[in-house]
């Protein structure tokens, strides 16, 4: 394990972290919220102290760099992350101790937007701003962030991508893993700031377009009312349903449009499969709460946008869904799963993973009938790999696994089945609301702060696709059994791209 | 594909069932309940009728199998047996509709135990017996049967095996494949005749022995009272605790104990693991439960006895639990969903297949962090193939993608999330009783008749694990498309054993 290289990389993301804190604090500052500012203002100074600590003694640090560098530097840099980023809320007095603030930030960098706050409305600006800026660094990355940011002068990046960015499959879309980071996030500032100005149109504040544009961006789901989106117009909750379909989808096609390979674009397979099933979802549950709302408008639009916030795992709302019939609500349960499509801000098992997972059904079946055929068909124009499969597998019974422990471990919880069943479900998959007890119009708060913690890993486990968390729980478990020394004698690989 | 066998088969079943009905004749007449018994008479003889000509008229096949036959075979005979199986409910007036009948005697022939009998203390003797009776045959299967009676005269018997017989490896214990049934009966009857011994020492009468053990022996789970087996005695329900884990473990380990090689099967590592998973989740239920009984005794008596019952999805009980904290209801749930060992009675996934998923993970995460190192370890002392890995993933794939379906079809039922959901996972892997209102102290009765087809194809999908079912029902909605008389140039295997 290269220790060094591990803390270096720490250190820069303490440093971006610190950078990033002074908009809240000015935000804050302008509000004339003392407490908030102070708490942020002091925090992003002792960030930026312990950051350029780290950076700076480990600076001759080896560059060599393993798949198991990748994954730590994932799961500590997110952890570190929520950790200072939790502090301000804590400290402005805001949430009352310090777990529920952990639960609120790393819900908030994770892009789930399950909030332990009883009473959104009392929150100051500085820290609703900051709880939505955190959805907008998640959800694109703050470890892409920092290789659009730093020059590359090591051959960390592509591990590090590979452990950060959602989906089966991360590939660079150019060359260099620099370039892929900036075209990332230049693609992300363009369609959040065209959300913004769509909404500044439909007559919200700047504020408010915002802190709404930045939830939507990162399919995280924090708002600014205890009704989520349900008191703003008509408009604004059509513009945020479109922009959340737009941010469900693999960023890789908005590159290829901008490359001017349009057709390429629309051939994507798992744009097929991510919008056929987003219709179908929409057009079942209109007709099943289309005794619900009055008008055939109000049918569709609450329809359309819950539907596109479940799946594409942002979780705002214009409605109590928890009220809708049990098989509307079975339908979102599901799609709170499967989620987005790869390589977007999406949480959930991805849409791509869910086509490989039934194309290997079927090519079991084929090879049961036939036992000496062996087919495992294409996606996206490409033969499956049996890496491809197998790793497909393994991560869904992973997944399953993971819901399975998480769900009897908060069990001991009086709230119920439905309750217990869809936290875990909204956490690990980044959706935020779940049913029941911790349905549109309820929170989290009720946990204990033993259930918060479980839930909070479950987020950053759902969020990093379970490898990163598990690989450093399980190092640190191992860490005291047996010397780390042997890892040492391995020659390192050397990416220098 | 060779009908001509397929319906000769059938046509065996048919007799079989034909024959095994006259005792339930035998008991209704004993007892002087004359509806039952006409019922149970006059389906018996048309059975006869219709085997027989069925056989006759088919008795010059093709002796050429695939795999896609046993599986057809496996699915058709099922469902037939099933179909004339619930005759007798209806026709005696005791069910109040035929969908009602068959949902009943699907559940029992699939060794479900779930009732849509409002006032099981109503029924009749025969009709008692014969719910009892069907969790008996259905627990080893009637292919197995068959095969143990009639002489091998072609080469289908493995390929049915395969397709009856749950797990994921299934292999004859000797060369001939209808001695192996031979010895899996000789086994079944010598335990279940054990059982009855020992009710009949507690003092149940040899009809209440009888029930009783064949539902032990198949895991079914149908009683005779209201309270299942909770107004017993403590030692009948130790009796049957014990007996429904026996009936869980592989049949192969008992053969293994008569052969002489004690050694082998207490090294079993199916074994190990699911005495430990009992072991652990029976301390933790009984912790966790233990302010709700008054005395130590009670406490553990009722933990074995549940946990023991749910993890065999036999689904007998002592108490409602239902009524129990979450904690318990969790590690039940989820014991529903293992179930009991590979060439058991029991359904579920099967504590293999928990295992070789298990062993899956450990790979995926040992190639990501060594990606040219490709280990994939053993099982039971031998290596695990690609194929058996591939195989079991895309089953638990597909058994994962059949509860969600099957969850979103039976949810437009007003009844909730916990219980729409425990209905289908109780349904689906054999076990009878959910939680909420299919908990032990309610029934199916008010779920409607289209919920009661869909939870019927969930118990057979579940018995006969997965495949056959729904390549019975791909073929038939295939059979209009495309003719299927490019299948007969294909060679077929021939195996005489």
């Amino acid at each position: 394990m290269n220790r060094k290289m591990i803390i270096n990389t720490l250190g820069r993301i303490i440093l971006i972290e610190s950078v990033l804190m002074f908009i809240p604090f000015m935000i804050s500052a302008g509000y004339g919220e003392w407490n908030a500012a102070v708490s942020f203002g002091i925090t992003a100074l002792a960030a930026a102290l312990a950051g350029f600590l780290l950076v700076r003694i480990t600076a001759n640090h080896d560059k060599g760099i393993h798949a198991r560098e990748g994954f730590a530097i994932a799961a500590f840099s997110w952890v570190i992350m929520s950790m200072i980023g939790a502090v301000p809320l804590f400290a402005s007095g805001e949430f009352p101790t310090y777990i529920d603030s952990l639960f609120e930030i790393v819900s908030g960098f994770t892009t789930t937007g399950a909030s332990v706050a009883r009473d959104i409305g009392a929150l100051s600006h500085g820290i609703l701003f900051w709880r939505s800026f955190t959805h907008w660094i998640g959800g694109m990355g703050v470890l892409v962030l920092m290789m659009a940011i730093f020059p590359d002068d090591s051959g960390r990046s592509i591990y590090i991508m590979r452990a950060e960015m959602p989906g089966p499959v991360v590939d660079k879309i150019v060359p260099k893993v620099r370039n892929t980071a900036k075209i990332l996030y230049l693609i992300y500032i363009v369609l959040t700031a065209a959300e913004v100005v769509m909404l500044l149109f439909g007559g919200m504040d700047l504020f408010e377009s915002l802190v709404h544009s930045m939830g939507t961006a990162g399919t995280g789901g924090f708002g600014i009312r205890g009704d989520s989106i349900g008191s703003y117009s008509p408009y604004c909750q059509w513009v945020i349903a479109v922009f959340m379909l737009l941010f469900g989808m693999n960023f890789n096609l908005y590159y290829l449009v901008i490359a001017g390979k349009i057709r390429n674009a629309l051939r994507s397979e798992e744009m097929h499969v991510y919008l056929g099933i987003f219709v179908v979802s929409a057009v079942i549950v209109s007709v099943n709460v289309s005794r619900v709302y009055s008008t055939f408008g109000d049918v569709v639009r609450h329809s359309v946008f819950q539907v596109a916030s479940i799946y594409t795992t942002t979780g705002f709302s214009t409605v109590d869904f928890n009220q809708w019939p049990e098989l509307s609500k079975s339908i979102l349960v599901v799609l709170m799963c499967i989620g987005g499509c790869a390589g977007s801000t999406a949480g959930g098992l991805k849409v791509s993973r869910v086509i490989l997972i039934i194309k290997g059904i079927g090519s079991e079946i084929k090879h049961l009938l036939h036992p000496r055929s062996i087919t495992r068909g294409t996606f996206e124009g490409r033969a499956i790999s049996k890496e491809l499969r197998s790793g497909v597998n393994s991560y869904f019974a992973l997944y399953i696994l993971v819901f399975a422990v998480s769900f009897v471990i908060i069990s001991f919880e009086p709230f119920g089945f439905e309750t217990n069943a869809t936290a875990v479900i909204a956490c690990m998959n980044n959706i935020g609301p779940g049913l029941a007890a911790v349905g549109p119009a309820a929170g989290y708060y009720d946990y204990s702060g033993f259930s918060k913690i479980i839930l909070s890993v479950g987020m950053l486990m759902g969020r990093l696709e379970l490898y990163p968390i598990i690989l450093a729980v399980a190092s640190i478990g191992r860490r005291n059994v047996r010397s780390s020394g042997t890892d040492r004698k391995k020659r390192p690989v050397r990416m220098d791209d």
